[in-house]
């Protein structure tokens, strides 16, 4: 069974009533919910726990982690975010939400700014499904609808992805590509970007489902880490002539 | 002209007597050399001058930076590491050459280990084209043969690139992505595997010809520089029922 | 000099009045026009001459090969087709424009349906670069308005591009990856989805932009084709013991 | 439970006595027997049955198909492959094994030539893993020795996969992109390249490996087919001034 780990830095909902309106128990636990539901050992952690509830014991059980940050970015520790880094190369699935995209975890293996264009006007979006044979797209119709999300707004600085299964139209006249996979070391990411504080997206279905299908494709691929280093010619090399 | 600085931590030439007689003048000597042939408008920087002779001047009129280093990489500033990271994204070209795969510099670029399998055995290595329309193979071969070369060995750590140009063959058994390509933010990025300092690779007609096609295909793309941060709606945006 | 055939089927202008209006001469001339005066050595080519104005002399002479069809894609003879495929493959470049997507030589080449969602409403089309590293987007802004441009959305059923350099927003609420490139055998593709004959959109000074950085983009990659076939061992291959 | 069919042109086997002892039942039975073993609902399908064994029936009931051919591509009927063709763009799995490279399905949903070196020497090739975070290398090892295999070499004329899972290493000098992955309309497509019929490539538990992983991979998405064609707005457009 996937053993996923909820992460957020539960800071808005502590600190503003109209976000823990929306997210009483904290956006990760709505969010451990429905991914318990569907079938996967959950457990949650949040910033303020000792060593971010990230101990090297969590992160060893861990096959999935699940990412929301946005105003604390900053606090999070250089150490912390060297562990997630090792054990994501090592293979552990990383799922990146929303304001996550500036995060130190996101941003160290992206290499680069991760910056976009951004808006708080309660506009609609629409999440087109780009490509119909990712798995990442199950059981999603050609698009969701959103009725208000925080507009993110190309260009977003991150390489090109492996595949783009979302893209993001905005009310206002922006495009983001709002679903991303990528590949770093033995591990699997998944930038999905809905899901700003003030909104009930995370309440949504299809949206759910798609962090769904976002678990179940990031899962670590079962085999030994790559050795590294100095390796022995497994072939005879000759001798060069006059060297 | 596209302008490029051809950096180099230049220190086995200056500690070795046998690397001193490949690169009498410093590996960045060879390469500024063939460049400067070629047209360009080219200077060189060292590890050992101030600032590593990569001042903000001297990266603000550089349109292709050249980077070997090795033994050396922990000695490179985390100022300039930044400093180059910084116009990289911006459009500044990027190649990487051989040991430079743990550089600083690539490993923040990339996000990942950048870690691979090494050894030095004097063997053969042919570099085969993979993608015959890509202009970095442009006047190549179908492969480019190297008597002698440091062998590098998959699994190398690092994203997919977008173009694949050359896989390296080893007569000790192994293969290796040897020239790929990446974009990260405005600028793009070529790593090409060849040049171990004993070995007289960066002589070779063809390997030069490689270089030369790299500085044209890393050259930046002109344009502004893309806006991020908060952005106006570009289309009215109505008013949302009951909220 | 890099030696542009601009092809059309050239039957919109001919039969409607109101297309004719906006290309009198025919979307080539117009095409060919902005062409020629960005220095290219230009010619045209369409559906109605001898051989589609694509005979093997004209097709061994050209670099990159601009396509335009929409009502007769049908009438495009095989053989033709084939001609212009075996072209690419060997190194010439293409650029197929707007409805194009449904001719056969686009879809021969992607091996897919090349179907998408359309829509004639005269709505506004925003274009936005998704890769500000690209030459494709050089001297274009962060976006491209179009006032009113035929609607093409997602999904679009061909591969996953090499690069993504446009996508396109729509008035109406769809997206559609509008500027994608692709490599097939020694030759480069580069497919631009703006240009409905009823608009005036070829025009239109970014869009020419865009064409013309295009046809630089896809120009051959000067090298021998690829050897093919039966290939005699480059090392020595030791006698298995007991075969 | 996924369903497969493993098709094989099934000539070598009944015209020589040599490859017959390799493959006693054909090669289709021996792929079925591993992947009936690894607990998929297997059957089989010849060029000679009726209908090449892939009637609409069984197409619809198939969710993976496994291709194998080399001598008869040529006898497969254009109905046949057309409709295998639709299946793979609305979802269906598709594994090119080997001389399938140059089958008639595979040709047409690469859009390329296919071609590639060769040679029959009975030499050894090392397939090394070359991305370790995907799933058709979950559970092997870092390389796959055979101890003889036909010698497939780059230039592979495909266009660039979304995945290279394995690169190729052959005793007598060159490299292949040995496992590649694909996505064609809403189906998945993965190359394999070893099982030359001489060889008894398909009894090595590694290799049986890749092929029930890349079943696994290459299973359906469940979602409904895209809607093409002709799509109303889903937004208000506004009317434009003067047109």
């Amino acid at each position: 069974m996937t053993r996923v780990t909820v992460w957020n830095e539960y800071r808005h909902e502590l600190q503003e009533e109209r976000i823990r309106q929306v997210y009483p128990q904290g956006i990760h636990a709505q969010i451990a919910g429905f991914l318990q539901e569907a079938g996967f050992d959950t457990a949650t952690a949040t910033l303020d726990e000792p060593e971010h509830g990230l101990t090297e014991e969590v992160l060893n059980n861990t096959d999935v982690l699940v990412w929301w940050g946005h105003i604390a970015h900053q606090e999070v520790s250089d150490e912390i975010v060297n562990r997630v880094y090792n054990r994501v190369l090592q293979g552990m699935g990383l799922i990146v939400l929303h304001s996550g995209h500036m995060s130190k975890i996101f941003m160290k293996l992206m290499g680069t700014s991760c910056d976009l264009k951004w808006r708080e006007a309660g506009e609609k979006e629409r999440l087109w499904v780009m490509d119909p044979s990712h798995p990442i797209a199950e059981g999603i119709g050609e698009y969701i609808d959103l009725e208000q999300e925080e507009m993110y707004g190309a260009h977003f600085d991150v390489p090109a992805p492996e595949s783009l299964v979302f893209v993001g139209w905005f009310e206002g006249g922006n495009v983001f590509p709002s679903g991303s996979t990528y590949r770093r070391g033995s591990g699997k990411i998944f930038y999905f970007q809905p899901g700003h504080e003030s909104h009930p997206t995370y309440y949504h279905k299809e949206i759910q489902r798609v962090i769904i299908n976002g678990v179940n494709w990031c899962a670590p691929t079962r085999r030994d880490y790559p050795v590294y280093g100095h390796s022995q010619a497994l072939e005879p090399i000759r001798e060069k002539v006059g060297v």
